[in-house]
């Protein structure tokens, strides 16, 4: 039976049609000329995309693994360091530090919360004086809670303290603002899952010439995450081990799309797409998690109505109408719905989204007047683009001649 | 310009059209049903293939990874270990080791040459009296010299050891004999890319009992590849981060055409063309670099002809007819060709690499009788099945409706 799912979790995204092709083609040698030639693009393609001059790193392996890396390469046993956390991805950065014997000092914000730059700055104050933490660990885009933190602030006060800054931007790279080099960060991870629209199995490591100091120094084990072995085959453009070539060659395409449409134009349709799911929700009557000062582009969570337990709507979604979201993790599960609207995502996906999204809230009695949320989300997509009428001339920044085609 | 290559390096394999396809399916939620599904399935198809009835944990990494894996949940810092080591991959093992500051003392047999049990048996006899090692490193089938190694002889005289036994059979698991409960094999690491004819991306590790109180003990750091996370998360029929799904579903539908020709009849299929490879080989006057008592079912390495480099017969081969093989790995690089019968191989594939190097032989001025490579493999191919007319039915141990139609 054909029934299309509406994949609205925060990794991994839709995969385009094109992208998912381009995966299929016959597998080519992982030494030969032909992965040299797609490996160097892709590198080029994935600076242009995190703006910066410097190392960009892919690994065959999940964001978590290009986390570690990011610690493994730069730090050694017993050094200090800052770990801002304001959700699953927060703690789990610091779980990796002291898997490693770091001495990861958590400082957690509530869940919904941001990481506030003046909590960073009083933090790194306390340190003064005595020997102090090495470098700091901060999550981008906390997917857990739908939080984006103010990393262009955060970034601006942890360089003025001289620290190695090392940041999880797995699901913010790509739909929002993020400029490696002009803020000065250090290490940054991101994946292939998320906001780059292609399957996962890659995840990517910038590294500045500061963190290269610190490889320099770092007595922490590493092999299959050893950097140092990466830039060396990257000089070669080669990877170290066997790459898992499909995934790399998606992700090519995918940057293909990308590159189309516009880096400018992609954070905007996230930031509007996320805007317009949240007065969605608010249209029923539902109560937005996170701080909406800090309100994350690539996923929105939500309570459940009263007295419903978010499984029991997460299950109706999916076994009643194939729309696919996530739910709280950790000490939330139960309590969160997730709704992503990361990567290839349209305005006719939301909308999707919300049609189930209403259906569902009948099945669980919830009194709803059809199309409410349809109309308020549509009401600020409008109201953010402008541009009622034509919303796709708002992506023709860099037009192509089969941009739109190739979109699905 | 169509140009199909024949893809005859050892990894990554020929990837069939039905594994490519399924390859190719929309992206699907990692922690929902579809996913949990598709995981255990996998994972008992696995458990099969592998003879084990203990663990056999997928890790979103390439073999090395699980290589890495394999040292990093059962040692602990200032271990001794026995690293035996006939190739390149042998060397990988003990270089993990020591990444980790794991005392690892590497026992070296030359080149082309097997790891022969009495040397472990002797090696092992040193250890007595003394703090001895802990564990031995053991490749199984080493893909830099095309040896494999006599691993059932080799864990029996470990077993009498006590110690530990770690295998490296990325390579030789899928494509030869390999009994993991039987033969007391504590950790098998083997990768999607080789004889599973999948895409790159997934590793396999298994884990004994011995191997899981062994893991209790381990001090090394570990975070993506702490095994005791995947064990965990596969009690839920998950994974602990997010796992490359399309590979994943390609790995199913691999192992959904493994299981139609069957095990046996593909160990057959393996040791039968690579010694039809080799007589092809001998035909043109090239010269085998293994010990041929311990040849690879999965590929064979040769000299190229005298006063030529490998990498120019390499190249001839690539760029003027489309024929990928493998060349030496650091110190033979420019000294060695490498064949690769693995995976989804056929008489026809090996046929079509001898019409390519007789070609190619002849360019390089060599004299060849046209179709003499051809022949000589034909007629070894011929003796070792016994049914020249009729090879297919010798896989139809299992038959299937779509076997055949399938395959490609």
């Amino acid at each position: 039976m054909y029934r299309p799912q509406n994949l609205r979790i925060p990794g991994p995204t839709f995969v385009p049609q094109a992208v998912l092709a381009a995966s299929a083609r016959p597998l080519i040698n992982h030494r030969g000329p032909e992965f040299a030639a797609l490996l160097a693009a892709l590198t080029r393609a994935l600076q242009d995309f995190l703006r910066t001059e410097h190392d960009v790193l892919t690994l065959t392996a999940s964001g978590s693994g290009a986390m570690e890396a990011a610690i493994a390469n730069t730090l050694s046993s017993g050094d200090k360091v800052l770990a801002f956390s304001c959700g699953a991805f927060g703690e789990r950065f610091a779980a990796i530090a002291k898997a490693y014997g770091v001495d990861a000092r958590r400082i957690d914000v509530p869940y919904g919360r941001a990481v506030e730059p003046d909590l960073v700055r009083d933090e790194l104050a306390k340190e003064k004086g005595k020997e102090g933490a090495k470098a700091v660990l901060i999550t981008h885009n906390e997917t857990s809670t739908g939080v984006l933190n103010p990393l262009k602030e955060i970034s601006a006060v942890v360089r003025d303290s001289g620290k190695l800054l090392l940041v999880d931007s797995v699901s913010g790279a790509g739909c929002t603002e993020l400029e490696i080099d002009e803020w000065g960060i250090d290490v940054c991870v991101t994946a292939s899952q998320k906001a780059w629209g292609a399957p996962p199995g890659v995840a990517m490591v910038t590294m500045s010439p500061r963190a290269w100091k610190a490889y320099e120094k770092s007595n922490l084990p590493k092999a299959y995450f050893d950097l140092g072995t990466y830039k060396a085959a990257l000089e070669k453009a080669q990877t170290p081990a066997t790459p898992a070539v499909n995934v790399f060659i998606a992700l090519q395409e995918a940057l293909r799309l990308m590159a189309e449409e516009g880096l400018e134009a992609i954070i905007r349709r996230h930031r509007d797409l996320a805007r317009a799911t949240r007065r969605g929700l608010q249209a029923v009557n539902l109560q937005l998690f996170a701080d909406e000062r800090y309100a994350s582009p690539a996923v929105t969570a939500f309570r459940p109505p009263a007295r419903v337990d978010a499984r029991n709507l997460i299950r109706i979604l999916r076994d009643d109408h194939d729309t696919i979201v996530a739910g709280g993790q950790g000490k939330m599960e139960g309590q969160l719905v997730r709704v992503a609207h990361l990567g290839f995502v349209t305005l006719q996906d939301i909308v999707s989204f919300f049609s189930a999204l209403e259906l569902t809230l009948r099945d669980l009695n919830q009194p709803v007047e059809p199309g409410v949320a349809i109309s308020a989300t549509l009401r600020a997509y409008a109201e953010s683009t402008q541009q009622p009428s034509r919303p796709s001339a708002r992506t023709a920044a860099r037009p192509a001649p089969d941009a739109v085609a190739s979109r699905r």
